[in-house]
């Protein structure tokens, strides 16, 4: 189907949840009240790295209004279990030791005990009143340092695990959790063809995703065994996984309420307070909420890893790729679990490589456990391949989308962890934005004459997601139609998945009335990441709302007592294909179905193979104020394939929003530590966020190659635009001022020095 | 499928809400509490009948905290339109102005004014300030004189709507909306053949519901323009549609979400509160609840009709039924819409008569609207058919119940509206009465050996009906099933839902977790009303069962690489026809769902034809205090076909319930009103219900005639229980003292004056 026979698709209708957001009605996690609700606070290691030696919660428990205190003793002991939770496999004694400490506190934050109370004062008081006995050990901070030996050790029994072609190591303690290995041709050989070969090395730092909303969680602990979970989540079904394996109860036994979500950006799939708010609630028999503040986000939930990257590419005389190399360490934090897969998947995934080899190190730190971030591991990796391509491009004096073009990946292309893509949309994506008035245009004009200009292009790939997505809906008597789908939303999915019924059926999208449900309420879906909900979850209501074209053709034919073979279905109208006087629209049949059988609802639960995977270029103008160091974002111009657009406002405001994001990382966020493990700046009035004054419109350029495999052709679009924006961003700093910058951020003090350092 | 063959069905497992129930935990209508809510309060006509003249309500929206006030000005006029609201027709004239009184007031405690303000009290204050001026008009309370010529009028423009065989009246003012005739054979031919013939007369009172929990509305109507509505109902989706017309506003725009109710009986079908909660939302943009205290209840809201009856039966020598003949009035209180209907379709419905003639009358009266009570018309009818049935057994000198087995309705029985019996069970029912140790037993010992005592005997029919019925189920990955149903639980029907979708699926009735859904979460469903939820809910879940057994089918299918044919699903088991070491039980595939194509979700929408029919017997002995006319219950046996008993225990507690109320009908409750058309006795303290200490207990004997065309046979068992204890008690009472009774309630003062006055 082109685009243009889409009557939905592509519009920007009013979201559904609009007004509820912009009166302030939509309930968040933190807006459930309770009969009898209680309050609940949780009590944090001042230390990065400690022995828990006693707990005494004794003086908490006597303060009026403390009805309990609760600390790991009271999560059951999961062993070594690695569980299968939806989200692929997690080691539940990790996964429990998060929620709350055992034995050790591995990250200055980390959870210990929490408290019910009738108050959240009184909580707060009782939290002084629980006495913990450390006993401190050197923290791990550094990454690098981490994997040297002689470092301390954060897991006595961690093992290194070898994946792909990676040798194994000695069995001697380590902090090496993983070592992936990805090899493709002849890398040797490769470089051996280059004409020019750069190889650089780079440093990033932690980041949070910095999600407006704090994490929050009610629960009801029921004294029949079941549980209630109010929260704000990525994925209900998710949360009810996690607390079933944590708490060992049934799955059954639990319910998880989604309320809207204030963000999440991969940083609300983990449980933190939730079964700890389930365990309180079980110990008082009544219901608790916990809310997190603001340092409470940035010290004890996950950030995305800082890393350190090396990394070497080889081309030949006629500007073509031969070989690459990465060597890619990322901060696992305190546990286990960085997304050093995909960033090893990721680094050179926008080019065609013959030759390549890629080490991949994940590697604990005394830091929070790192969580997903925005096509986790896939932003520190491209800041690595795309400004070593752009040395090559300025040795080899290629332009950069030039270069981007000859050398891009297609389908056809393999990569170097294995697949080939399928029908991809890159090399459109890098016409395009050469074709873009901001490329063939002049370098911005600055705020001062005097400050040198740049201007820096960069690419980079995400994979999306299909997975698992289930919705129910159901045809009201005035021709609307209810449904009801599982992923909670977070960037206006509720609209484009009804949108997509609404294509299906030949409806309107203010015909729609969407809602997220509950765990009890809809068939399990997967969390809101990925950037798969418009991609799976939409599947599902299309194919709801094929079943639900069926039982409305099988209807009308009873209505005209023809056979269903001789309904035809289009546009939301059924006509009798032998017989052109029987027509009836959809809000015709809908109304007629009371009275001959009854009402129809449509279900549907999918699992999709997913897209073929999404690319971005990005072209940005910068200034550099050469005393300050401060970089001006003049103009940028986001280019990505988002397969068939949606709701193209939406698409929009996720390719603006990545961009942002991206921006935030190369020029001013980081979790700053001092050398006893303490984050320095946990609150965002020292933890540089960019804001609108930072910045100019990010201009969005829509590519739509309609994923093949997607009913509609929807590709994901949510990830791919935070990936570029630090590479684009050091490749236009360096065109302004001569110096390549290689460690993130380039913040105006790193610019500086950098400046001044390049001048003697 | 024969009983014993079923693993959940007939087995008597704790009810999924249970614990939430008996710990206070569910959540009622009034239990509601948003941030912001106001609280709103109902102005109630102190006049039976009267025009109103003008309404000033600006010293109450003067009073500080007073946020809005609405009357019917607020209500669109919705002329003399005619909507079909799922439960019928409904001329939304009357619907409206029983909201809030148009022109005219015609019942003490009808609504004319709300208010809504920032506390409940201030609400109340704020009543007194609202200045009503009325023109009284004389009240019209008996049903006789109503029919008159001269009486008072209600509605200047009402007209007799004659349907069947009635003559046509003339034109000019009336009270009677509407006169019923059935005729069957040739009834002055029957009455020919009649050696006796007994024809009385009878009244009945107006009785309520009595329902514990008031009528509550909570409705927050947003600023995109839809509106929540939070209540306890019998029928989440009648609210919408009810809502919808009144208010003129799109169906998909309104969302009812049903709280727990604590009763209904026929009571909450009715619209009272909620447009009155959506207007007074609408106009102050807040969050507006609405509550009614119990005399609010008893004046503001429908009870059942008092009621007129002459009836005439006549057998031959041989104890055979030859005719029978009845004129019936029912009271439609303040608007049209008695259920004079069913009434009159029930009252020789137990019967095997050849020639029938019935008159029935809707007539309006100063009364509140009547509203359905659980086997409404039935309970009335019977009274009169039974207890002169009763008479002509003492005449011919034969054994009631053996009459009754002797004229009784079977298969192929016609009824005098018309319907021809299709399997039902009545003569089991009679024989197995006729079979209990109580009947075959002599009188039961009594409290004072110097009080009469007697045994009576009746019978009774109710219609029971399908009507449509929606549920979705998903499966969960431990391999238990959440279900989603549209049917608002009052008597344990989430648990006898769940145990058909679990026996249909071969699982545990604890392995389904049931929910009712709100109006935009599952599909449209019938009110809970009309015996029909265990019925037609329960074929929905049966079907969507269905619908899940064909897709984990094809799933086993797909993970065995055989086709769907060859695979067995039955126990909970899937097979592989052609490899017996293939075998993967419900929970084992439920596991592997996740990694196999994702998870299943069934759906079903049902409107099957309705069940035919259910009969009781029941037998009672009474003593009577010859002094003080108190009637003591000694022993009541309950015998009924109940089709397949899906949760024993239910039914016994829907027979046991049902006869309770009966007995109150008989012996106690009554609307006391003065000349002045003010009811005397709105509390439950003057309002007299039978207690357990009234009572012994009720013993029930369930006889189980499956239905034919439900697929475990179900009947539906709520209603017909109300319909026998009156003639029961009737007919006990006259053996124990010799004196018939035909006006109820049997009240103590009532049975004492009869007694005097039969010794004269």
């Amino acid at each position: 189907m082109s685009t243009a026979a889409y009557k939905v698709i592509g519009t920007r209708p009013v979201r559904h949840d609009g007004v509820d957001k912009v009166t302030g009605r939509a309930l968040y996690g933190a807006d459930i009240q309770m009969a009898g609700l209680l309050h609940g606070r949780i009590l944090r290691s001042p230390h990065a790295h400690a022995r828990i030696k006693k707990i005494d919660v004794s003086r908490a428990l006597a303060l009026p209004g403390v009805e309990a205190v609760v600390t790991s003793a009271d999560l059951p002991d999961p062993g070594n279990r690695i569980a299968e939770l939806g989200e692929g496999a997690v080691n539940m004694r990790h996964l429990s030791s998060n929620v709350l400490a055992r034995d050790k506190v591995l990250y200055q934050g980390h959870a210990v005990a929490a408290v019910a109370a009738s108050s959240p004062h009184i909580a707060e008081e009782a939290l002084g009143l629980i006495e913990v006995q450390y006993e401190p050990l050197p923290p791990v901070i550094d990454v690098v340092a981490a994997m040297k030996p002689g470092s301390a050790i954060l897991h006595a029994d961690l093992k290194t695990e070898e994946v792909g072609g990676a040798a194994k190591s000695d069995a001697g303690p380590t902090n090496v959790a993983k070592h992936f290995q990805f090899k493709l041709g002849d890398p040797a050989k490769g470089f051996a063809q280059a004409s020019v070969v750069i190889e650089r090395e780079f440093h990033t730092a932690t980041v949070h995703q910095g999600y407006i909303e704090p994490h929050n969680a009610t629960a009801l602990y029921n004294a029949d065994g079941t549980v209630t979970i109010w929260c704000s989540t990525q994925g209900a079904f998710t949360v009810r996984a996690q607390t079933a394996e944590l708490l060992q109860i049934p799955l059954s036994r639990i319910k998880v309420v989604p309320m809207e979500i204030g963000g999440g950006f991969g940083g609300k799939i983990r449980v933190y307070l939730e079964p700890v708010a389930a365990l309180l609630s079980r110990k008082t028999g009544k219901p608790v909420k916990v809310l997190m503040n603001r340092t409470e986000v940035f010290e004890g939930t996950g950030p995305t890893p800082g890393s350190f990257l090396r990394v070497k590419m080889g081309a030949d005389q006629n500007g073509r790729l031969t070989a690459a190399e990465a060597y890619v360490v990322y901060e696992a934090g305190a546990f286990p679990g960085s997304p050093i897969g995909p960033g090893c998947m990721c680094i050179f995934a926008c080019y065609d490589i013959p030759n390549i080899l890629i080490d991949g190190f994940d590697v604990v730190v005394n830091k929070p456990a790192t969580s997903a971030y925005r096509a986790p591991g896939a932003t520190n990796a491209a800041f690595g391949a795309d400004t070593v391509a752009d040395e090559i491009c300025e040795k080899l004096k290629i332009d950069p989308l030039d270069f981007r073009i000859k050398n891009g990946a297609k389908q056809g292309t393999r990569r170097a962890d294995g697949p080939v893509y399928p029908r991809i949309g890159l090399i459109e994506v890098l016409q395009a934005a050469k074709a873009t008035a901001h490329y063939q245009g002049p370098l911005t004009a600055g705020t001062n004459p005097s400050f040198p200009r740049g201007r820096g292009v960069a690419c980079g790939f995400w994979f999306n997601c299909g997975l698992k997505s289930s919705c129910n809906a159901s045809v009201n008597a005035d021709g609307t139609v209810s449904l009801v789908e599982g992923s909670t939303d977070i960037g206006g999915s509720r609209t484009s998945i009804a949108m997509q019924l609404a294509e299906a059926l030949g409806l309107r999208a203010e015909d729609i009335r969407p809602m997220v449900g509950d765990t009890d309420m809809v068939g399990y879906t997967d969390v809101t990441g990925g950037s798969r909900v418009t991609y799976a979850t939409g599947y599902a209501a299309y194919e709801a709302a094929q079943d639900i074209k069926r039982q409305m053709i099988a209807r009308a034919a009873l209505i005209w007592s023809v056979p269903a073979e001789s309904v035809a279905y289009e546009g939301g109208v059924l006509t009798c294909k032998s017989d052109a006087s029987k027509r009836l629209t959809f809000k015709e049949l809908a109304e007629k179905l009371h009275s001959t059988g009854g009402h129809i609802v449509g279900r549907a639960s999918v699992d999709p193979p997913g897209p073929g995977g999404a690319f971005a270029a990005h072209v940005v103008d910068v200034e550099v104020d050469p005393d300050t160091g401060k970089v001006n974002i003049l103009r940028y111009t986001a280019v990505q394939d988002v397969g068939t657009a949606i709701h193209p406002s939406y698409v929009e405001g996720q390719m603006q929003g990545g961009v942002v994001q991206g921006i935030g990382w190369a020029l001013n966020e980081e979790y700053f530590y001092n050398a006893k493990g303490e984050m320095a700046n946990a609150s965002f009035l020292d933890y540089r966020m960019p804001t609108a004054l930072d910045l100019p419109m990010i201009e969005p350029v829509l590519v739509e190659v309609p994923d093949p495999n997607h009913p509609f052709g929807v590709r994901g679009v949510g990830e791919v635009p935070i990936v570029p924006p630090p590479a684009a961003l050091a490749n236009a700093i360096y065109r302004a001022v001569g110096v390549r910058l290689r460690t993130l951020p380039m913040s105006p003090g790193r610019v500086a020095k950098a400046v001044l350092e390049a001048k003697k």
